[in-house]
């Protein structure tokens, strides 16, 4: 069972997705049935989505105490992260540019009012650089030389590698610490950005994650153990499998009385001409 | 192949899901192999999320004048038609309220900040009664009997048996037609309600689909088709499948320049990394 | 009296705003007291804002099916009408930028996530062109001439002066009608841009008023009349004047119910607490 | 001069303005003259609107670490502060109740989405209470008696007395501090309410002020300061001023270059047109 590696906050589908599990499965290695948890749609939204919608706020504003409105932001990489940090940027007034490599995600962030963008195009005059790929050397020293003067750039994606922080420990940059996570580095000329965490995952490092979240995954991956525990022989081969969508259904359900939210019921009649049960699934696997 | 029938607008899972195809398949009655073209990404969010954002105000307006701002909703359903509904309604003012059978869709309804009530708790107080389901009967006489006064009722869902309009053909209750697709429903306290387009679907009724929608549907199902014609003996069997990852994402791509909009591509380091052709698929098929 | 000239949705400031009955005054030729209802803030901001910023999509849907996400747009003046008409694209997924000559309006831009640009920096790649400024001669011969084929142009500001229509009735150019309210304007290259109401306000005349703003204005006009007529000899010289913040907030209580708003009464120790009347008026006459 | 007492962070209309000044001037006892820098526009909106839009969501998350998406919301008060306070949560997917005693911020408040409630109709089921009144007692016990466990409630209005913290304090109730600024209050029946910053202003005592906000503030008053030291003899009577509308908009052009904005200017044309001088002011100084 997977989610994502050790941390509940693993970010983008390429990070968080077990890719060494699909890989272990397609090399004949995996010896035990694995439920790829982080895959779940509740996982995905919640832990994604909704959470970095926050902590991006929050991440930023307890190292920098910087003002939002109109300030000019990038955000690499448009998936479930991506989208959660250019949402709450979005509401707080910032300008945000957004950079892709998939042309779905691409057009998604046009739809929601985006501008896509090389990084190339926009290095020089934004005020914040948010990496959300999942890739490595996203932000190279080729970038990092032609921000402009306090500009802030931080990782939400994946691992310490999305920003290639080794290029700026040469002798001709000075690194100044100002407090706990946030290290200015100074160019020869007095320019200084911001780098917080050191590249490291900033909703981990400097944000929280709220309980509500922890629970919903928690619960995603203890539904996954019963049920590779209990499933009758043969269920689940050596392989890696999404979790049921029943379950995902299942941990959503258990949490919506927080909310006070009240469930509609399918009629007999109702189920019937959608082909369903009345007690679920309502989607087919796929669906997300 | 399918598209939800012989309509690009086709709105929810549901309802454009081309269950009866699966159906089918699964009763070893499909002679040919299909393509489920509906449930490819850029179909779902281009016909129904991003268009149907647009077209619920569109629809409206052009039959009802009605001002937005300050009105309470109640929208049936938050699939992807339900979603980009609420997200517009909400944009502009309107107080909106969802209602779904679906515990994930329920807790997304949540998150996104819309309260979660049973149909029952909120049909008195609200001005416009929305159904996005693909089921039926989701608004049955009994609520359209406590709507109140000047309540518009519309279907932005499938087909035409979402709202039970049937049952408003009784003896009691008069009709006037106000304008074309607009209905007064009139009960014999002198109450008023206000139908759209009989209950068939709003978007396809009263509002226009943009040209850019038709192009991305009608993009997907020449390439499906395309795909089956050229395919090699035995890729595909007598089943449903799912448009190829690649397919969508040239879809996509195809649309891109419209926006003015700059792909980034993956350097060779980046996409050993990832594991990833640099031409794509950059997602696994499941993903959404 | 007035509130703007005979329209009920003069849209800006400088537009609806009474300059010339302050013009009289100044010259003292103001033979009778006269009550500038359009400043009154139900006025303002129902006339204006909230009505604007459902008329402007409304307008563009019903003459051109344009759709709004991805598309970039560019809003000349950020008054009341502005910040509507920005506020609702924005919502839509548009791209919007924006230009103003008074520096705390443009800042105000800025913060709610803007670009403040000159109208010359974005002409050549925005989608649709729209004037809120109240001026004239905002869009000259210059601009439409960099204009891209297919752009949209318009006119929610006032009057028909600040497109500079005429300058497009030259021999090189062709116009053709396309349907009510439409022109396409051909360059001799084959380019095309599409003028709305021949550069008349949109919100007038390819979109409907909302009787509930109707409503509000015709309020606040009966009640200035009343209270001129009423008011005790000596009350009103032959000036300008705004109309009285009680009045002002008695329209606004007047159309609470139709949201089923409930609004709270000040105890006793409070209104004492905050120096205030219990029954208004709440705030003094220069607050907005 | 005043800026609403000893702090740049007074945020409503009723709080932040100098009652007093204007009352002593009533009176006859003001012996200088009074600049009411508080109600100028850009220290309104930025003070006030902008800023707080921000530091309602960072005292949250510093505090309680409260997950914002779905929560249920009071937010008592909609003046500028009640505005950015309403609109950051609900662009992070709280449901906001608002409460008002001015008819015209209550129709405002409906126009922008939100239920217009008395606190007692909401008080069982919401999440958070903000207030944001300017006024004392808005929270009394009787409210805090009916609050559900685990209810966060804070100010954000002014001084310590919109909460009546005082009625807390009494024998049957434990308080519990479980860190800096973060008191439990426990009931007999163990139910807890969590209250902030023991009723004084959350965004001063959890939260920080932006820079940007500062400068702002700072340079309104200083400007007032020379103006008010350099008029000559005769301009300003022993009474209270607005900050004339030109300098307040110079304090804005001050702040544009922050944001990378281009003004556009008037052509001698168009100036005359309006009636304006090419340098401002671009208003009357009642407008807002």
């Amino acid at each position: 069972m997977t989610s994502g590696g050790a941390s509940t906050a693993a970010s983008t589908w390429r990070a968080g997705s077990p890719t060494w599990l699909y890989q272990l499965s397609k090399a004949g290695k995996l010896c035990v049935p694995a439920m790829n948890v982080n895959d779940s749609v509740t996982k995905q939204k919640f832990d994604n989505l909704y959470c970095c919608r926050e902590s991006i706020l929050d991440g930023l504003k307890r190292t920098t105490d910087v003002m939002f409105g109109g300030k000019q932001v990038v955000v690499c990489g448009y998936g479930e992260v991506g989208k959660g940090c250019c949402a709450a940027l979005k509401a707080m007034g910032s300008i945000v540019y957004v950079t892709e490599i998939d042309p779905i995600c691409a057009l998604q962030a046009c739809m929601d009012g985006f501008r896509l963008v090389k990084l190339n195009e926009v290095i020089r005059q934004v005020d914040i650089v948010i990496t959300c790929t999942g890739n490595k050397n996203v932000v190279v020293r080729e970038y990092l030389d032609r921000m402009k003067n306090g500009c802030i750039v931080c990782n939400m994606g994946h691992s310490n590698t999305e920003i290639d922080v080794a290029s700026l420990r040469t002798p001709e940059l000075t690194w100044e610490r100002v407090r706990s996570q946030v290290d200015h580095v100074i160019w020869p000329d007095g320019k200084r950005i911001v780098l917080l965490a050191e590249g490291r995952l900033l909703n981990l490092s400097c944000s929280t994650v709220p309980t509500f979240v922890l629970s919903i995954t928690a619960t995603t991956q203890a539904l996954a153990l019963i049920e590779l525990y209990n499933a009758p022989e043969g269920r689940y081969k050596q392989d890696v499998y999404l979790l049921p969508k029943k379950m995902d259904e299942y941990v959503a359900s258990l949490h919506l009385p927080t909310f006070d939210a009240h469930l509609t019921e399918l009629s007999d009649e109702q189920a019937k001409y959608l082909g369903l049960n009345k007690n679920g699934p309502f989607k087919p696997n796929y669906y997300r």
